[in-house]
């Protein structure tokens, strides 16, 4: 909620002389530099003052533009710096960005950085999102802010993103001889007599629900896309898969 | 589900004596001050006898407002009192308050109060706004009820608020010499002729997917606007940050 | 997806007689009584045949009504019986209840049954609602089964639930003196002069972001509406809160 | 973000010859298969080549179709193969089916094969469906690869998908005497007259908030639906039961 000083409310009437938009600017900006103390923005004299004159200090400022700061704030997240990547939030937000685009950039970090090596780094940074759609500015720069910092002191990695984008590669480049048929769909009318799914084993039939079993196409047979780091979680998931491994 | 007895639905419509208005607001208060066993509201003759009477005890019998109660909900899930906590969800709800308006604070306070302590308590808050959402008064309550009791007993931290607060008032206040030009994007028509990208470290590349390289602007040089408490999990968001920092 | 087998197409087709109603209910009934292999549900004459003549027996064979359905239903889940809580579940669903009620009601029983004994029990139940809104049946009936048996396992507390329906007791029965002034809001215009928020204490400034703070109205001072079990997850949050107030 | 080079751009154009649906089709593919650097795909004339040619390259060039490619898919997630989970991610990428299928694909999975062996796994599942809604391709593929390796890699049950299936035959073929009256719902008008919800034990009233009771209907007492595996999770849920059964 935003609360208006008769004072202040004079002084950006007076300034803006007739634009509307200079005005609704001030009021903007100075809304999302205040700190609502409850869910309330109070804005005096002093920091109406402040945003009718710091309006022009904008992304352009540096000569730096939109895609270079979104850039840097991608960068410090998956850098590990939660400082630059607040700073980078703030002047996002400084800037006029909307609060959405940024939690989409931040919900795709968490999959394409900190990935499997906290699973917990994509709920966070979906809730947030959500948070966003429901809670709006200027409030839900305090849940993005959290996930960005969640995000930024994550353990990282990238083996799942590296690992889609390997498998697109050889989708690609190489020709195989297709889904192996014993795992081929055996519902369609004719698949028994193809012998489509034939020898399939079930893995929750067998101990530990698990079954040695080809799953890759003949061409790409021992072929590896996910090579697990050993960064927080992902860590227990290397030792599980090379445990499960070790059973062939 | 409302199950209401013939002699209570005769009591109220004879009290209300043709006021469609005060014969809802009688039926609406039965309901949200009604236990339900099993989603099942039963009102029966003495709850609406009550309900006729108590109606003209709401949020202002003390001379509170709207906003003091709001005040005092915030304040105590902050101050870990998960009692009075709520005594004020209580009060807010009797007096008619939206639940989307209730839930859209928690959330808030989640990130704003207990923010990287407990990241849980953000993704309770979001799932109760969600279970706001598809189950509505007066079922919800109890979904907001158990959101504010997890707040108001998690660990407490408002370090991710402090730090874009912070951050936020040196984007006002500092002129920087902009986005450090390795961590500019590299991507748009003359981006390389400018060396825009050139000398960036992806992370990824190095040992534990993290590498020591400079993300703040010049000016900002080794600013800290996230100070980790060692309250809950943030202790070893601290300790991890501090580790990575020896890295350097 | 549903394949269906010409010779069950042309069995339920002669059986229904030209009432579209009957056909279409047996197809139905087929659909959520076989298990589905990868996503595909084989509908062949056996199926057909036993659906036709099995429609018959639905929510009223044994008298039962739809509402003693959902009663033991959810105290099955609340007495931690999965096997009793899958029962009614498969009950409900080959009757025909909205998978949407359904959920909302497991999203109730989350809150109200287990609580903060397993805050994931809420987060789990939200999920599967979620998923029951964009997969929808027969599919989402995996998602309803996994979140009932979760919370059917999960440890029990109604300790959030009490809480709420006591304090909303209090808030009918009890007059208070309103809201503490130190908590009262402090932006409205006036609130300076009425001493609304001078001497309240901001938790965050003190050791553990926690500071000794009255918060109840006066007349309610020490009165307890959250009492923690020892089940589960609030065992921790009731020893926590043990710690807090043994600092007072 | 997409960035499209001139000389790419031209050499489309000329090689679409007038079919825009071609032009479009090969842009996708080049959009699909070309890793972004921070959010932004950048299209060059290498990459345009490949892609008009390798079009043809498409689900059938192996005689497989759609179902054969989602069959194999959900069988890697079950079969714990997560480099065989993601090539056939990125081969129903590649060949353009709606990330939207694939997610529920994905969600259905970590309910019906994974479980409560890791119920994480639906929340996670469920955070990448989210990302998908929000976030579209091509960077929603992140979050889907996350997803589909978190599944492959989870500990597998597949008890509570059993448990329904059994439930629902069990509802088809046996003819119950119905809700036992102690858990019928005692709301209704009359229900007191019929006993109905008398002698029921309310859970909470009990040490451990946990009582002995009957659930299941007469006839099917002492069924077993729900067997935990001994697998993640879940091996925790099966020692609870036990001493939760231990206690009758």
């Amino acid at each position: 909620m935003l609360k208006l000083k008769n004072d202040a409310l004079e002084f950006i009437a007076d300034m803006a002389n007739g634009d509307a938009r200079s005005a609704l600017n001030a009021v903007e900006l100075a809304v999302l530099t205040t700190q609502p103390t409850d869910g309330v923005i109070n804005i005096n004299l002093t920091t109406a003052q402040q945003c009718m004159q710091k309006r022009a200090l904008n992304y352009d400022k540096n000569g730096d533009n939109h895609y270079d700061t979104i850039s840097a704030f991608i960068k410090s997240m998956r850098g590990s710096d939660p400082d630059a990547a607040l700073h980078y939030l703030a002047r996002m937000i400084y800037a006029g960005e909307d609060p959405k685009f940024i939690a989409r950039r931040i919900v795709i970090c968490a999959s394409e950085d900190v990935g499997n090596a906290d699973p917990h780094a994509l709920m966070v940074a979906v809730a947030a999102a959500q948070a966003v759609e429901f809670i709006g500015l200027p409030e839900c720069q305090l849940n993005l802010a959290q996930a960005v910092v969640y995000i930024a002191c994550a353990p990282k990695s990238n083996a799942s993103s590296s690992g889609i984008f390997r498998a697109m590669q050889d989708v690609q480049k190489i020709t195989t001889s297709g889904v192996p048929i014993h795992l081929k769909d055996s519902h369609y009318p004719g698949a028994v007599n193809l012998d489509h799914g034939t020898g399939y084993k079930y893995a929750h039939d067998y101990p530990g629900n698990y079954v040695v079993q080809q799953y890759l196409p003949d061409e790409l047979k021992g072929t590896v896309y996910y090579e697990p780091t050993e960064n927080g979680v992902e860590k227990k998931i290397k030792e599980s898969l090379k445990r499960l491994r070790g059973n062939s």
